[in-house]
This record gives C-alpha cells, structure tokens and sequence, in this order.
C-alpha cells in the first residue's frame, strides 16, 4: 500500500498510512485501536464485504446528486463528520480543521463533549451545520450549562451517546503507555522524535486540554474526571429528562438492537445512530452494518436511521443507503487525515469520500440517494 | 508457480506470471488490475469455487465436440475474445495477434473501439467471426461512422458496452504513472530497462495510437478523448436509437441485474453478456458467475446468455455452461499470452483453454454442451 | 502480543505468553495442546466467534451483580476452576494457588483426583466452596475411599468426568519426550536452563507425586497407574452405582449430546458440565459452545447446566449464559497463570476474567446474571 | 510438524513428511499432487472439518471391535488399501509392501492394473483378500485375459475404474520432468544424490517395469500404452459386458452422484467407491465425503457403499461410517508410508490408522462400527 504525500493518497488507507507515519504510536493507536481482541472493529468494516452490488446500467447518470436530507437539514453528500474526543491529541488544528472541512464540504460536523476546542470557538468558525454530542454525565447542572452553550451557539441537534455507560478495554492503550498525561519512558521518547513538534506541543502546550471543561478538569486529569462524571446509571428516564432540557432535533448514538429503536422513537429521539463506538466498547458487538436492517425495518418510520461504524469506500456508504440508512458517519478517516495532515489531511478524506460515492453512484445507475434500494444488494445468505 | 517459455506455461497463471516477468509493471498491472481493493476482481474468479462439480462416468466420451452456436454463428469452442482496448500498449503486435489466433481456433473476435488497429486492418487480417464493440460516446455522427465502417468491414455484430458510463476507480495505475501519455521517473526507467523494445515502440511508435479515432485524438490524449466523449447520460432511449443504425445481431455487455436482461430483451438486444468489466468499474459488484443463473431463468428464453469474467480453467467454462450461459467469454487470459509473447502468447492462451475444455468435458463425461446441466453442480449453499 | 511480568498481562492471551516464557517447553505444551491436529483446540475457543452481541443501552448499569447461584452455592462471580491435574507439574505451588486463589474470589475450586496436593491438604487451606473430581476408576474401594475423604474434608459436591473412557492422543507430548518421569535428553537439557528452579523441584521433589494415590502409585508411574485404572468399561449403570456412594450433588463432566444429558437427568446427576475435555480427547468434537444450546433446551429443566472450554475473555463467558448456561468452568485461563507466576498468576488470570465480565456486563446492559437472555445474541445462521 | 524414523511418526502427515525427505520429488509429487490447482485435492480433506462429532458417554468401551463386513468379507478393520499403480516406482519393494502389510493388518488389498508386480506373485505372497482393479482398455482380449489371471489366483472381487476416461492434468509432474522413462537434467540430478539407491534401482533396474503387463508394453512406454488402450468411449453397455465375464462380486470405483450410483446397481455392481481418484482427475469435483451421502440415500439398499478419499485420521473414517459408508479406503496414506520405508513404512501407516480408529470409537462411545449413526455428526449447515 502506497502512503506518500496527502495530495498522492488515493483512499482512507491511504491516509490511515500516512498517520501512522507521521503519528506518535500511541496517538495513532489511540485512533486506530479497539477493544479487547479488536474482533469487531475488524468486523465493522469486513461485514460490508459480505453484501455485494447489482448494478443498473443505462440509467442515464450525466447529473449524479448525492445529496441527503437529514432531520430537515439538506447535506451535500450523504456522510457527515462522528464525533470524536480531543482532536488535539492528533494535530495541533484540533477539532478547527474537522469543523471548517466539513462546512467546505457541506456536511453536518459533531462536536463532542470533550472536544479540545470549546463549542463557542468552533461555532463562530463556519456556517455550516453543527451538532453537538453529550456523554451520559452525573452532573445535571454540568449538562445543562453544556446544552444552553450549544444552543445559543447555534448547535442545531444534540446527539446522546448511550454505548459509553464505562469505558471499553482497549489494550493498545495501556501497552503504549498511553495515559493522560502521558507517559514518557525510553519507548516513547523513540516516539517522540518522529514527531518532535507534536510532542513539545503535547506536553507543553495547551494539546489536551478540553475546552469545554476547562474548569472542571483543572485540577484533576481527564481520565479521573469522566471515571467520576461518567454516569453508568444513566438510564431512559434520565434520557427523557435530558429531551425535556433540549428542544431542537435529538439523536441517540449507540444503539444496535430493534428493541432499543423503539425504546428511543417512544422517549422522543429524532433519529438514531446504529454504532458501537467503532468497536472500542464491546468487543463482539454486532457490525452497524448487520444490525442496520432489523432496526430500520422496526423504527424506521419513527426514528431517521444512520449508519456510523466500518465506512472506508464509497460502496459502503452505497450499502447502507441500500439497506436503508438515511446517511451514514464516520469518524477514523478523518481523523487520520487529521493526523496525517492537520485540515488539508481533512479535506482529503472528505473529498476522497465524496468523489467515491458520486462515481459509484454513476457506476450503480442511481442519480440519486433515493433511487437506492435493496434491490442493488445481492443477499448474503446466498454468498 | 513456474513461468518459463510459452510452451512451458501450462495454464493461464503461468501466462500471467510471464507477462508479469515480460512488461513493464505499469502495463501489467493496467491489464492485471481492478478497482478500489480488487474485491471484485479477486471474487470474479473465486466465485466459481463455490460450485463443486458432480461429474458422470461410462457415457463413452471418446468424442467430444465442444462446438457451441451463438446468435446463429458456430463456434469450434465455448468461449471467445471479450474486447479490449489499445492492445499495443501490451505487445507490438496488438489486435492483430489476437484476431488471428481467435480465428485460427474457430471462435469469435470482438475489436474494441478504442483499438490500436483499424477497423478495416483487422478485418482483412483474417476470415474468422469478428464482432464489434461501441462505447456509449456522445457524438452520435461517430458513433454511426463507426458502425457504417464496422457494417461494411464484415462484423457481424455489434456490442454494446454499458457498464462504463464513467471510468472506475483503479488505483493501480496512478501509482505507476500510467498515464496516456506515461509518465517517466526513476521508477519507470528502471522498469524500462526490463522491456527496453517496448519502451521504444510505446514511446516513439505508434503503439498507443487509437486507430478507429485517429483524426479525433490527434491534438487531445485519448484519456482526455474518453473523458470528453463518454457518455455517462445514455439511456435505454439511446440504446434504441443505436440498436436502430444497426441492423445485424447486437449484444449488451456488462449486466448483472434480471430487470437489465430483461429491458435489454425488449429494447432489441440478442444477446447479453454478465460482465462487471473485469472488476474493473464498480468494487464490490457481483461476479458473473452468481449473477448468471437469476438472468438465465429470467430472460434465458429471449436472450442468450454469456458470462464474461473470471474464467481461468476449463472447469470455470464449464460451470458457466452448467448454470446456463451459451457461451463464455474472457480478456485477461489472452492479454496475458499477448504481453509474455505476442501471437504465440495469444495462441498459448487460447490452447490452454481449449485444451482444458476437452479435457475437462471428457472427465465430466459430457460429450457436447447441450448435455451439461445443472445436475453437474453440486449446490453452493450446501457447502 | 505483549506478555511482560504478572501486572502487565492485561489479558489470557498475555499469561499464556507469559507462562511460555517461564515454563519448560514440555511443560507448556501440556497445557496448551490438545489431541489429533487440535482443530477442536482451537474451535472451542473460535466457536464463540460465530456469535455477536446485541447489546442494550440506558439500562443504568451503575451496580453490576455478576454473582450466580450454582448447586445452591453462592458464586460471587459466574465461572469457576475446573480440575486439572498434577498442578504442581506446571508450578511449585501446584493446587495450593489455585483452590486460595477461588476461595478469595469467592468462587469453586474443583480439585483433581489426579491432584498433587492432597485433599485434606486443600480443605483445611480455604473456606471456599470446593467439589471433587473422580476419573472413572476400576477399584470400587479405592472410589469409595476417595469420596468419604471428600465428604469428610467438606467438598460440596462430586464431579465424574466422562470424557476419558481413554487417554486422547496428545501430540505435543511424546514429540517432547514428556512422560512421567520425564524424560531428559539434550532438548529437554537446554529447556532446563530456561527453569532450573522448577526442573529440580520437578526431578527431585515432590511435585509429581500424586498426593491423593500416593501409597498406590508409590510403585508404578502415573501413566502406567492410569492405564490400569481407567475403567474404559465404566458406563451409566456404573454411574448409578457411584451416585448412590455419594450423598450430595453430583456433576457430570464431559457431555455433547441432548441424550446423554437427559441420560445424566435420569440416572440422577444435579449438573452437567458441556465440555470435550478442552479438545484433549477426542478431535473434531463439537465446540462446548455449539453443543449447549441443544442440551439446554432438551434437560435444562432437569440438570443446571455449565459451560466449559474455550473461554478466554468476558464475552465469552456472557455469550454462554444467554445461551442458557448457569455458569461456565475453565482450566487453562489459570493454569497458564499458574505457570507463569504462582498464586499471584492465578489471581491475575481470575481477576482479568471478573474484571471482564464485570465490564462487559456493563457494556451489554445487564445488571446481574439473570438479564442476560438469546436476545443478546444475533444468530450465527446470519452471519 | 515432525518426521523422523518411521516409530517417531505419530501420524500420517508425519509419513507424509518423511517420505518427502527420502523420495525424489518427481516421484514424491506424483503421490502427493492432484489435477490443476488441486483445489479437489484439498476439498478432498478439508471437507471432512465441516462435520463435527457428538460423542457418547458411559457407554464402556472397554471392548472396541472396529471389524466390519465388506461384500461378504470380514475385515478386521473398517478400511482397506486402494488401487494405485506402480508401486515400484515408490520403493523398491513395490506392491509386495503393501500386499503383506494389508494381510498381516487383516484387511484387502486391491491391485492395480498397472502394478509393477504380476497379480500372480502378489497371490502368492500373502493369504489375505485380494480384490484386483481394472481401467477401461480397448482391448477385450486383454481385459478378459487378466479377468482369468486374477480369477485364478484368487482374486475375490473386481473393482472397475470409471473416472479415467482420459489422464487429468497434474501439473506437478511435467514441471518435475517426470515422464516414464523419467528426463534427466541438472535438476534431478541434484534430486538423484537425494536417493541414489533409487535412481539407480529406478533407471536400470526393473522398477517400472508394469508386470501384468510385460510383454505388451516391451517395446512401448507406459504413457504410450495407456494413451492408446485407455478406452474414453467405454460406457455403461461395455460395462455390462465386463460383468458378464466375471462371476464374483464387482464394484465401481470413481462415482460422485446418484444417478451413476442406481445406474450402477442396475448393471449388476455389488459396490460403489465414492471417489474422485484422489483429486487427480477433474478438479472441482464434489469431495467424497460430500457426495457420500446422497448416494447412500439413493442406493444404499442395492450397493454397498465404500468412501475412498482424503482419509488421513481416524476421525475420517469414523465420519464416513456415520453417513453410511462400509468401510473407507484410501492409497495416499500407505504410499506415504511406502515411500518413507519399504514395508515398515506401509505398516506404520496402516499401524496408525488402525490405532486411531480403535481409540476414536473409545472416544466416541462406540464398541462396534454399528453402533455409528448420522446422530454422532452435527449438521454441517448449523456451522
């Protein structure tokens, strides 16, 4: 696999290359990384392999248009940007560079909770459509405080991810001696002479902090603050308190069972996000992919479905659309061309995505998104 | 895997891994290459795994004619020559290798319209069965240019090639350099020293000139002619318009829905060939061989079927035979035998291939096509 | 993988790695083997693969039970140590470790017949709740001595493993000239300086004494001991027979099949153990994981019903109770701890798995054992 | 994988391995390669894994017959040694190995046509059932000539080869230049120091000498003798005809559906071999073990039915018996053996099938081959 320079990076391996190579190990694994024996964030993007595309010819394709509309708001492409923790960590850009490449793009960005850029910065940084992600914290009035900045900031959704009640065992992690702060011993000092900028800027500079915190975590590292504020007992009642403090559009992020869709579409979620936290929570979880049909089938009248999780080609994202997702979300591969190259890095893998479903769309015969259907999509129980 | 002289080459693999040893990495891989991550290229041919044979014993196959007719034209053998484009670029030769070795074994040869040799050219070369293949070009006076001249010369009919509204995704040859014309660095010197005849020619000969487009492609670089002509908007509608300047038998090429075969029937097509290009086009589109059946029982009475892709062994010509198709065709075995030797790499192929029909057809214990069915299959999804 | 000292095996795969450092070769490839061409060895553990995890969501998993109740026993935690032999063959600790090791995670200690730290020595070691283990012996006498020791020493309850009718063919071992005693060539010579601390303990000590038979094998090996005594004819009468010797609960260990478990129900056993011996016996079996389901089905309103084989991680575990498991049972998890470091091994590879469940009990939304049903698992037959 | 002295070899892929060592790899190749990509000579083995075993417990198998009755005849194991021509080639004792080694195990040995030892010799040799094998030759004379020779000398019973219309294409054999007489170049000299004593036994002694068939192949090379008198047009009326010259009972070797098989036993076959000659003819035929059991539904109550290939552990035979099979056969193991060491070599290898299977039906709770149903497999499409 080639990996040079970003404009010679042909796809989002690619790119996960180029991180790699520039990337401290421990960021890179930090990205990279799932999970226990890491069997399902493999399985994320290897169960797409078992669907395969019956193609329409002589369509007429001239004018593709991969447009979608998401919870009333029109995307120019039918991805939009996950949200992920403290970008920082990854470039010195930060959550700036995903913010700004997405608004490019025309796409919806998600920032989260735990962003190292603080929600006010990012808002007044681009138009374009903005949501903002919240963990399942203990501190009510700590959530409060964070939805107000996020409404009046402009945020237009707010998105609750419910697969996080703990934190997944990721073994990378511990094994690189990944902790925050980090820790330096002669192993990562080899490290950090691969990317000695980073690495001042990390430990030196303002790297980790997490600007929606600031406070907060000014006194204790952030690991101890979401080991304290991180809420296992949140549970659909606290949900339903949390829609009433919230009036704009509302997704539930982590869900892979029917029951649970109708469970959200009942409490009054707008849409939801089939995902497992890119297979870095439970291990073996089943693939959004797989788990994406059943719940579309069951909620899918009530609740707008997305497909986050496994997503590198453009026939991914033509699968999920197929299988009925709305959109689908991603969020390692732009986080590797963030790693790999801070916004430019960015703007590559979206514009890498985005040439890749309008040229599979020609190439399956859909002008489009809702010519897509299962018809495209040989069965997998006859592979 | 050995890969000796010609006569040495005992199957296909043994052709690819001397054409590999012969040319230049960029035209070997731009003939050994498919989209994205070749997962359809790769599943092109392994989906013929998935069906076991059931052979029959003491049918006495002390004769067996491997004959098959194909829209009314008889051929020695099951398959013949799929089009391919500007054959120079893989041996001095070209086309006229392989019109010649096609006819010499009795079987059908189909020029593409982006070939590096005439129309007219190939057609005085030989006496054997030649079809013709069109593009869905925009300029409709070139393309009834193309077939008054394609008429006049003698083929017999005419393909329509529809899977190529767009040019896939191939990511191998922008890591060679392998542009029209190529790029030279250090890469490709070194590369040149290994083929330093080839080099010449394709540089400074004539190989890369497109023939049938001569006067067009004079000023512009053909990929620059493609990317302007090809016309991602033609329909069904402009289909029938073509098939109305056409008066011979026409065949489709590049299906693989049962709704396709079927328009493609009502439109006026004869035949249809169950192609996704080689793997080259759309990543992740079924192979062939699993989209044939559903074709055949859906429009098997109004058309006839040929597989196209894929095919490597006599027992792959076989299967194909066995889910219904009429006839198989292939590229990649005879550009192999053309870039490792020229006509006698073309003849070799397609040796090998008859050779291992015979063979194979007596160990099946079939003695001509008409008696292989699917009872000779062993059910995949028992496996 | 990683496998550095105790504290920084995160996982079973870790100590394994650990415990192949430290250990003889012969030594570790006892443990680690299985018979034949160890496809059952390895499917134990790949079978639970086939199954992925349907989570659930805002259950509020602020207070996870991991505790089962087994035989009515009390189990802090849902998997106990299943019997193994000679212990101290793989450490100088032997049994000790591993019945205090159970006793402080509040878990059952089975105890081998074969075991070489007596069963008095154990019992007066913890409190913790142990049963017994029989091999199928031909000396009624010595049976009967050996269960009133149990009963007298407070085991709770029987185990009579069924699967050994015959020693399986383990490869591995005569391949390493591992007999017993050992046998000491220039291999085994160059192993020694790997462990010399073990390898006098083990040539010149007690540690291959088996204590519970020490006046019978004082004579003969072990291996010829076993060859004798293995009662090869023993069957469900004889089992009736031993039942009625023995006043408490009674498990049987070693069944694949629904009618041997409804066998075992009627014959009077309280428990099954689903087991093939950790792929030791016999090669191709069905995986533990596979066989239960069935069995639950057919007895599981007759017997309880317990996992073992092939458990590595806290999926696993989860896995097997939604399956309709009461619990399951493991050896190699903390024998390889054992191996690697004593009772502070055997602590580590039991605390790793209670951690695990614990946090995967978390991540799939279950509060406490009871939860956990099929509809956590999306059936293999999708895959 | 080890492979030492033949008492060091604990299984048959040990044999494998050693006759690798010893044998030249002309001749090593012609026992171990199949036809084309040897995708049949894999499926031959590996289709055995799909099926699992549930065995039985406390049934007291403290006395395993593994006898079984074969057209009348009672072997004391349940498989027997297949055809396979000239042995000589393998070892200098050639068919005389193996003969002894069958009798003296208590089981038949079926001699090939084309050994190199006359039927008359091997008669004499041992006192154990003989059956002798028959290819379809051209000339009737011939046929009828050798069904008197071996009516004569004993001979029980005929097994008639069906699935040798023409030779398959094993591609090992021209890459090694192994023809009869072989070619010798710089390659096989380097081979030749391997093996001396064989070259020199191979090249000037009588080794490949094909005895039943001295005088006829005296002045022409075996190929030339097979290509002229192989009868491709031989079907099941000439069939007939054979059965009418030959008074006892007859099978037919080389079926793989249920058609042949009724057809079969409509001729006047007694038995069927399910075999695909070892993978060496078509590839991609149906592994035996695969198509075993529809022909055992089909004409199982006409045909004795005889598993003949991929046999290497006694799992295998053991699932053959449960899906219907008699007995098993096979060739590769005891040529293996045959090749490593003479008649030691051959009696390991039928040493180490008759243990394994003595020890699997232990295992598998069986004392006598009858006791073997379709409830000891798990269904292969549960997997």
């Amino acid at each position: 696999m080639f990996a040079g320079p970003l404009d010679k990076c042909l796809n989002i391996e690619d790119l996960r290359l180029a991180a790699k190579r520039r990337a401290h190990k421990m960021v890179f694994d930090y990205i990279d990384g799932g999970a226990d024996d890491e069997v399902t964030l493999r399985g994320n993007s290897s169960a797409f392999d078992r669907y395969r595309l019956l193609y329409k010819t002589l369509v007429g394709v001239d004018d593709v248009d991969p447009s979608v509309t998401l919870l009333g708001q029109k995307l120019q492409v039918p991805f939009f940007c996950s949200p992920a923790a403290g970008n920082r960590l990854f470039h010195t850009e930060g959550e700036r560079a995903v913010a700004k490449a997405a608004a490019e793009r025309g796409t919806i960005y998600s920032l989260s909770t735990l962003s190292s850029i603080s929600i006010e910065e990012i808002a007044k940084l681009t138009n374009g459509p903005k949501w903002f992600q919240l963990y399942v914290w203990k501190d009510r009035v700590l959530v409060k405080e964070m939805l107000d900045r996020a409404r009046e900031a402009g945020y237009k959704a707010m998105i609750l991810t419910v697969d996080f009640a703990i934190t997944g065992n990721r073994e990378r992690d511990p094994r690189n001696g990944f902790t925050i702060p980090p820790k330096y011993g002669p192993r990562q000092a080899i490290e950090a002479m691969k990317a000695p900028f980073w690495t001042l800027d990390f430990l030196f500079g303002a790297g980790i902090r997490y600007a929606n915190l600031s406070e907060k975590t000014a006194a204790v590292s952030l690991n101890q603050f979401v080991a304290e504020q991180l809420h296992a007992g949140f549970n659909w009642k606290d949900a339903e308190w949390l829609l009433g403090e919230w009036s704009g559009p509302s997704i539930i992020k982590g869900i892979v069972r029917e029951d649970d869709a109708l469970h959200a579409a009942s409490t009054g979620f707008n849409a939801a996000m089939v995902s497992n936290h890119g297979g870095r929570q439970l291990d073996h979880s089943a693939a959004p992919i797989e788990a994406l049909e059943p719940i579309v089938q069951a909620a899918g009248d009530r609740l707008e479905v997305i497909l986050d999780g496994g997503v590198r080609r453009g026939t991914d994202v033509l699968k999920a659309l197929a299988l009925g997702a709305k959109a689908v979300s991603f969020a390692r591969p732009y986080l590797y061309g963030l790693a790999a190259g801070g916004e430019r890095g960015v703007n590559r893998a979206l514009e890498i995505m985005e040439d890749a479903v309008r040229r599979d769309m020609a190439l399956m015969g859909v002008r489009n998104v809702d010519e897509i259907d299962r018809s495209f999509l040989l069965d997998p129980n006859t592979q």
